[in-house]
């Protein structure tokens, strides 16, 4: 065993590769401190905790940090519609900087030097862990095996792995490996790789994990009424049968129940990486996806147009800047900073159905709206003088008017 | 009876304002041409050039102009994947610029210098109309009955309608009307005002034409191939049957029919409008969504990632641009003919699943794809250097440490 | 005289045309209120006070709001780098909302229902003022002499309203009028129409007054010192000797005359009217002209790269509302708002000298840049690795990479 | 001497860096061929090709590439006045592509597998270079000794690279060294590094090459009139002399002239480099700088203000790409596409004068400007009626008026 290189903090899954990169950084020199987020994901934390301390990890670090996952990245992604190339939630992109922020604490904390993870070399992950850790300490040194040649190079396939971990002591998973990868937090889960990684392949039956097939879903709907304030969900009622969910973390585990229950939030798409290629990925974002539409809706219904627009301008940005790891940087501050000032009116409650893989808005309602229903009303006059419409288009006429004058000239011109 | 005015080509539905405006405007002394456009609307064209006849038209021009729509304008929305508002697919925006078209080709024909439409002073639908007219024919007049105080003021209502078509011989409708205004072509219908304009009250059973409910429709998915080339369908398969089709509008005829059996393509929205107010409005657009769909996946499984972004931006001009009515100006035309550039590589097969509702993309395949599979393959580590990587998101993280590190000198100064 | 109509709030500037249309406003039943904004034009504002009084105003405001248009007006278009269309520093739109506040104040001081402006009905003055008005106080009616066919059907030419003045004692001019109208505030002057509208037509010698010819002025430059704090000047030095300036106010006028004195902010532009059609302008902006390239200096130095790229989009669209007249409305409230969030770590010190016509950066410094001198070092490596530039180059090639890979396969087929 | 490692191309200047290069890419194993680009730089290309070849060059290229550097580089900068935030005309930037360009081209006819430059491995230039290489052959090896290890500790400082000069034949530079770097094209000059580093230090006297000094340039201006077609210009005419240009490299290179004898073009900015850091330039751009002002002129004057807008959001993403090495690459391709387009109409002809420092324009015409003199006039009506702007702005106001009713209601609520 080499000499001693410090302190490293590892993002610990529990699963095969953390735990060999586990040993394999033990066998390099470091001291090893095994931390392992719980952001959602349906896990056995004792046991991983028990693992990690048997391969040994000098520590152990278990966090909740559900709550601020949440509070202070999902909301913001609510609130500025995120969308990633028209389609992408940004489910395991806002996860990243929330798991790696603690990691930095912790090897604040605890004086750690290093900090690795198990992300590959080919993926989005790497850069939104890294960015984070450099971003909120300059001075930290990333350890990432999959991107070490000595590394990667002794661990060509699975297969070198299981042999590594037989030889080492690690438990190796019993259950057969599923022909692709996954990757899962409160918000969304992922699928890709492995049979997936060619694009015409359908998702097999029996892939999705966190919404029902909408196939077999129940046959009557949910019907809710969503309460926001500033942008952001503060209330969910049933209509059905009056159960209704207030904190954040609560009400967001609702919503991914009654979503998932009624298989609501899947896509497959193909994507594009930061790093500069295309990948396909099969998603599952149940609440994700029925607040990307209540919000819209409440926003539209608030917000003055103009607003709107610029708005819009802003998160495009957002949404990229979160899916390429970007989130703890000055731009990212300041359009976060930017789209919260927008949300000040959003302020209403929206109606909708969620059924067989569908949401719809039924109806909206808020103290704050733009919306006039007296002046929109096509029985009534309301504060409107039909004849300014007149005024209006003509004035907006003239430069097209203009131009076809010029049109016709040069035409003419060319004609003759 | 005053003296003649000239002629007018009228923007006639056979529908009881239009015949009340086509009786008006003789009474105001025009010679009125009648002119109803068939752009995929269900009507009883003979029965309404017989009506119009009837009413005193001089002439009547029933134009079947589906083909084009769905040629020159809603191809171009599907290349751009145009969509107003983050919801809104533009099914009657792009109708108008369509039907204003042909009608002053008509105008122009027949030499009247005067055009009309039923089109009420609150809404788009005016400034869409007048627009079109005015950029293709700067010398046109247009009459806009409803902005007219000594039209509006003298119909107040839909009871003083009645009764001046009782007094004028006007066929009055012998089925109650709706409580709501629609709108329909070939693309989508429209359903606003009346109770509608109470945001908060949802859409009545029975209100919808286009799709059935997704509550009641088959409990099987009709499963599709389109097929793209430059963007725009050219093949559509449906995998269960066998059925194929191929012409732009018999196609896009088809997957109406296929959306619409399966619910597919309902929104309950607020909107913008471009005079100022906001509007709620249901809409049905089946088959209009899902080649929004298909579209949107073929195009970022073929084209550049960096060349999709600025497309996006151009894209969310357009939309805007059309909404607004300026179809035909100068900068809708620079941008068609930049998003249509894009389009080139965008060539290909999207599979997918139409039910309940839904369209799930199953997967995609295309001769022209930047998809590269053992580039993006995990397994493989093909034309592709992880170390790379480090380099990569060490020289993108620069700049944030140095935020960071101005940051920190910034609060130590603040703390002294 | 008509029946009482109820107070107007005319802005009113001494001149022929203001001075008719105080005396028609009374003519059509008006109590007329005479508002005289000091916002930095030379005029003899007393001999202004009793000619009003003289032609029957019920009363004078002279309201001196030179200090509230630097500081809330002209200060945020230096954060914003306000530029319409490239070129023009706002000088006129900007004073046209902080006017018409003032304007809104006093009729709402007075009770007034009306106000009214001589601004003609192809510019954008009268856009900027009366959307100012509505925007502030919805209830207001403006009138605009200018757009009432009785009014200009009447005044077709300079000819009548002499006629008029003389008719009705208002004084007449006694110097001859310049073939072209001017428009002054303490930022800026224009010169357009009469002779200007010809675009080909140069401006005549004598025209400018804010600046001096900088073939005659100083052979010797003045260097100065700029100090920002949050984007906004603050201090002022005269290398030369030593003369400082602090408040807002004083400064301006300094940098005006600086600048005035060697020649520096003319320009003679073709620009977009709000209202759809081109218009030639020259324009003369000293110390606007000073202070854009100052604060560019100084953003440049301590902004963050990509947060300048997000705010150069908000700055763009800020300078086309207040061009527009949208000062007052809810989306250049917030661009507002963004802007001056960005402007927090603007602080410094540019140092630059003014000099025929131009305005030169010499160097600049900061306690609060992003510039990191041992960083950037050609002979010190920093805190750099230059062998990550290595991997950030391949990883940014990879996506150019696959294109030529696809591109080639293409290009082949089609020479098949 | 290492066994052979193949030919490889290298970007030779004939300086002191690049035959150091040149020397130890021999002592490294490889056969050099030695290219050199005339971009239009100050140079003795003869001497340079003697040096090339007594330091072991297989081979030199000296190649002409000035006129393809402005017609296919510089020329779509004009149409796209192209401008790096806000300041920088790409001089540097333009040039890269069209230097690496043939390079590849070099290699591909030698069969050389690489390619070598002397860009440090902290600058912008190494990233331009390489993204050109790899786009256009995906498989050419790039050698960037400043990026090497074992080259640039064993070159740490100037001192090394002399004594390695002295101990293998390679001349060294009799004229001391200045104490900052230049590089230099036909477009431009750039100063930077040495005591520039400071942004505070001014420019010392002298530093200049390309313009004379505005205080000492003639009292006298020139007069030019610039015709453009297609946003390109095509002909200049010293109205002073007669004097005339057509063909684009001697009409550049006359600009050039013109402008470097008034003392046009000098800038000094701290700007945003693409690897991260920010850097301080002293730029000289002579005929780029009199094309901007006066392509900018004949675009306002010709094209559609709308067409306008979304054409300089394309521009600005254009200049960001150019800057940071995208030349070659599908986005950059596409926006050039659509640039390009938008210039059909941006024919005429501009009048300036070109006067210590400064260019100001004087006037402009063209055959097809969407300007209109007889619907501006403040004196003739033409086809325009005043009342129409009544209604325009009634209209636009309309969401102000909402915003404040709302605010209002909002506003009372709280003081409740």
């Amino acid at each position: 065993m080499a000499q001693s290189k410090g302190t490293v903090v590892l993002a610990y899954s529990g699963g095969l590769d953390t735990s060999c990169i586990l040993v394999w950084l033990k066998e390099q020199g470091y001291d090893v401190i095994a931390y392992l987020a719980n952001i959602g994901q349906k896990e056995d934390f004792e046991a991983a905790r028990k693992k990690a301390l048997a391969l040994g990890a000098k520590k152990v670090y278990i966090e909740d940090i559900s709550r601020e996952f949440v509070e202070e990245f999902i909301w913001p992604a609510v609130q500025a519609n995120a969308l990633y190339e028209d389609r992408y939630l940004l489910g395991t992109a806002l996860a990243r900087p929330c798991i790696a922020r603690r990691q930095v604490e912790i090897a604040q904390r605890e004086g750690a030097q290093h900090i690795a993870h198990g992300a590959t070399g080919k993926g989005n992950d790497q850069v939104r862990f890294e960015l984070t850790c450099y971003a909120l300490c300059p001075k930290i040194k990333v350890v990432a095996p999959w991107r070490l040649p000595e590394f990667y190079q002794r661990f060509p396939g699975r297969r070198e792995l299981m042999d590594y971990a037989k030889k080492h002591g690690i438990p190796v998973p019993v259950t057969p490996q599923t022909p692709w990868s996954m990757d899962e937090n409160l918000m969304h889960i992922s699928y890709e790789a492995g049979i997936l990684e060619n694009p015409k392949n359908q998702a097999p039956p029996g892939l999705y994990t966190k919404t029902r097939d909408p196939a077999t879903s129940p046959d009557t709907p949910d019907v809710l009424e969503i309460e926001f304030e500033r942008g952001v969900p503060v209330k969910v009622t049933n209509i059905g049968d009056g159960a209704t969910r207030s904190s954040a973390l609560e009400l967001f585990v609702y919503l991914n129940d009654i979503a998932g229950k009624h298989g609501v939030g899947r896509i497959d798409i193909v994507e594009n990486r930061f790093v500069g290629m295309k990948s396909r990925g099969i998603y599952e974002t149940p609440a994700g996806t029925i607040l990307y539409h209540a919000h819209l809706d409440i926003e539209a219904f608030t917000m003055d147009r103009e607003v709107r627009k610029i708005k819009q301008g802003l998160a495009l940005k957002f949404s990229e800047l979160v899916y390429n790891g970007f989130w703890h940087s000055p731009e990212c501050e300041f359009l976060r900073h930017c789209i919260g000032r927008s949300q000040e009116p959003v302020v209403g409650t929206v109606h909708l159905s969620v059924f067989k893989g569908q949401v719809y808005i039924l109806g909206r309602e808020s103290p704050r709206s733009l919306y006039n229903e007296e002046l929109v009303s096509m029985n009534v006059q309301g504060d409107y003088e039909p004849a300014d419409a007149t005024g209006f288009i003509n004035i907006n006429s003239l430069r097209l008017k203009e131009y076809h004058r010029l049109q016709s000239k040069v035409t003419v011109k060319q004609d003759e």
